[in-house]
């Protein structure tokens, strides 16, 4: 695609349609604008937009659909493969103002919003209403972003990922179309399922600018455990155990013995340096969780677990689940000055033990340090690696393994990623994943956004003019 | 559209692609294959074909495609909204004959099948593994059914519809290409998302020829009750309160006075014939049961309730929902001779009252005699209508009373099909719930179907050949 670079034309006809304060082409704003939480490097957007209305981008886009300048839209720049950083320059939108919560529907378990709130920010005001939105990818990350890249977190393996979540959506297609997607009926068979198509596509097919969110009644009882192992796969097998008793955990993590070691660091009190399984259950039936928690003992216990200890109740959850919440600040603050990357892909849960061996052993080969933290409820690897990405030997290292990697991971039917997104550093692996269907994919978005101006460079395996060769 | 009517070449090249046992231009089939379980008027195909193989299938959409043939696939022909008929001829593809379990994954809760295969039979081999496909719309659908009307049913307030329950697809695109959407992975965030795009197409995009179905333990444990009530708001008011509670029930149902007198006609000992509200709970948790049931009960007592019968196990739950059961085929018997449309639509929950209530109004006002059978906890309004379709005035008081039905739930941000599907007789609606939206459905039919052969005359309003003003 060649795209026209926003001249001083381009500059004037924006200003007509956003107020002057809400446009910005200074190099602080460009800065704050060119890269996401990510070890791919930054690119200079050439002007910064704060859209107030979907009317308003309806109107941006217009413009740059008429003149080929791209746009990528900007949450809270929390991603992690590169998904908002504008590869091609152009506008960046960024929706700070557009953060509103519109109407709460208790009424109806559902939220309208602004695709800028943030999601710890919605879930504050919603809890007044005893009402949660459920998925929670841990960084403070905006509905819109969360939309955008399809989120999901250690929620996930309840209450299922964004997309699963959200109803209904208005959107601005590239040519500055307004459709809504979807429906406030919490089923319907009505018509091709636009929305969700929406969701996940990383800004590239339209841009969110409203959503319509299924809450959930926040639960009033916690229980919750933690079980040691003396390897991931026997913390595997136990979590195959308790999905296979038909338990519902509400959260299901492994954090392994290395990730146990820089937990252990900051404490004054050392937990076992063993492969940790994090067990969740919530509900409004103390019994029950009880119970649940009974059975999940059991099944730890077949499987051989060498502790488990457990708690019912809000802070007894929270003192248990302390090492998971503080492990990633752990793992940061272990590697002063280092790039830290969070590895990301899935497999069908039968297969989460031999990715997770085989992921440490790759990393241990490329002489990388590793450790994991897995949704492993959810067959979702997370490996943790740290170094200097401006180190060529170092980079080489963490592409290679990571290639292979992913590569092992689709090849047990899994996927190239679980969560992050494809953003840049995925795009290679599209066509092993989706073969013919990214022909089909690659359609949609010709279809959808003839001219290529949104988030260029994203999801998509096509040669953009800076786009590099990232992995 | 103008299509190719079948002629002898035709037939010759579709005889060395598939055995001339299964083609047939034999009137008999032609006429089974000519309208589902529905009020539309049938439309005959010009040979039906029973593929034995995805190659098979690819073949003769190519050819199909090539020379403008229309093409319908065809599972148990249950749909009732006109889905499968073949309003423009051609050939109907009845996957009767690719109906295969092809792996029972209960390491992965997922199970691969071919789309002939109805859901009652696999769900009876799968028992055998103590998993089943919780998606239960009544009738004995194919699965490829299914996965074309997005069908749903008592179960999905719990476990979602078929979109929410299927993983991955093979399918079959207009022109042959054979694609793969989605992963085995229980969660992705990779790329967009064609299965759920093709899931509830109705066959107009593609023809899915394998699926990869998320499975669910067979619970252990069951609870039921059943309450009476002397309004629909009321007991819509009594679920509303359920869910608000947090309570998961697995089924939550409303049969209104008018549908207990039905049920009566057919029994010795009556029932009160009031609004009745029907709960189910399953769990592994015997006391997490009967703890639910005593919530739910002070919930209904909360609004009103007259009466409030429950029982804990499978065999007091199968006492108490004998109603249930029993209302479709005391509703046929009571209306000898005569045709039977069961209604749908669906709006957010807290409209769930106005619309019940406004349904029932406007039936009687153009004096049709109806019945309520409802999915509540979806806010999704079955009304069951019985007369005879040949007869113009009923013809057209059933039509005018359907089409106010419908926009008054759309306007209550409700959708014109919880769970029927657009066929032919909602696409008039299109227009009215999705605006602009509808336009990009037709710009992604046109994309992957550019000369329109797959199941014509369905979803999107078009002008097609034959397929008239049906309501």
């Amino acid at each position: 695609m060649a795209f026209h670079r926003l001249d001083e034309n381009d500059m004037r006809a924006l200003e007509s349609i956003v107020s002057p304060e809400r446009i910005s082409a200074g190099e602080s704003n460009l800065h704050l604008h060119s890269m996401d939480q990510t070890h791919h490097k930054g690119y200079l957007p050439e002007a910064v937009l704060w859209p107030g209305s979907t009317d308003e981008v309806s109107a941006i886009l217009r413009l740059a659909n008429q003149r080929r300048i791209p746009v990528t839209p900007w949450g809270a720049g929390t991603s992690l493969e590169g998904n908002c950083c504008p590869v091609a320059g152009g506008i960046v939108l960024d929706f700070q103002e557009m953060s509103r919560i519109l109407a709460i529907r208790a009424e109806d378990f559902q939220v309208d919003v602004e695709p800028g709130v943030t999601y710890k920010d919605m879930n504050r005001t919603l809890a007044r209403s005893g009402l949660f939105f459920p998925p929670d990818p841990g960084a403070n990350a905006t509905i819109g972003g969360m939309i955008a890249n399809n989120a999901s977190g250690i929620r996930t393996i309840k209450y299922g990922a964004t997309r699963d979540n959200v109803l209904r959506l208005t959107a601005v297609l590239a040519d500055g179309r307004i459709i809504r997607a979807g429906s406030r009926s919490p089923k319907s068979s009505s018509g091709y399922d636009l929305a969700r198509l929406i969701i996940g596509s990383e800004g590239t097919l339209a841009v969110v600018t409203e959503a319509t969110l299924r809450l959930r009644g926040i639960p009033e009882g916690f229980s919750a455990a933690v079980a040691t192992f003396d390897s991931v796969r026997r913390a595997a097998e136990a979590v195959y155990g308790i999905m296979a008793y038909g338990l519902t955990p509400s959260a299901l993590e492994i954090l392994d013995d290395r990730a146990l070691r820089y937990i252990n660091r900051e404490r004054e009190d050392p937990l076992p340096e063993k492969t940790t399984l994090l067990i969740e259950f919530t509900g409004n039936n103390e019994a029950g969780l009880a119970e649940d928690l009974g059975r999940a003992r059991e099944v730890c216990e077949e499987n051989g677990c060498e502790s488990f200890r457990q708690g019912v109740g809000r802070d007894e959850r929270n003192r248990l689940w302390e090492t998971r919440h503080r492990f990633g600040e752990c793992f940061i603050r272990s590697h002063p000055g280092l790039d830290v990357l969070i590895m990301d892909a899935a497999v069908p849960l039968s297969r989460f033990p031999d990715l997770v061996e085989r992921a440490v052993d790759i990393a241990d080969e490329h002489g990388l340090e590793s450790c994991v933290s897995a949704h492993a409820g959810d067959g979702n690897l997370h490996l943790n690696v740290a170094g200097d990405m401006s180190d060529p030997a170092f980079f080489h290292s963490l592409t290679r393994a990571y290639d292979e990697i992913v590569t092992f991971a689709v090849s047990l039917g899994g996927t190239a990623t679980g969560e992050h997104g494809i953003g840049i550093g995925k795009r290679k692996f599209m066509q092993l994943e989706h073969g013919e269907g990214m022909e089909v994919m690659r359609g949609i978005k010709r279809h959808l956004d003839p001219n290529g101006i949104l988030n260029p460079g994203k999801v998509l395996p096509e040669e953009v003019e800076g786009s590099g060769d990232i992995p």
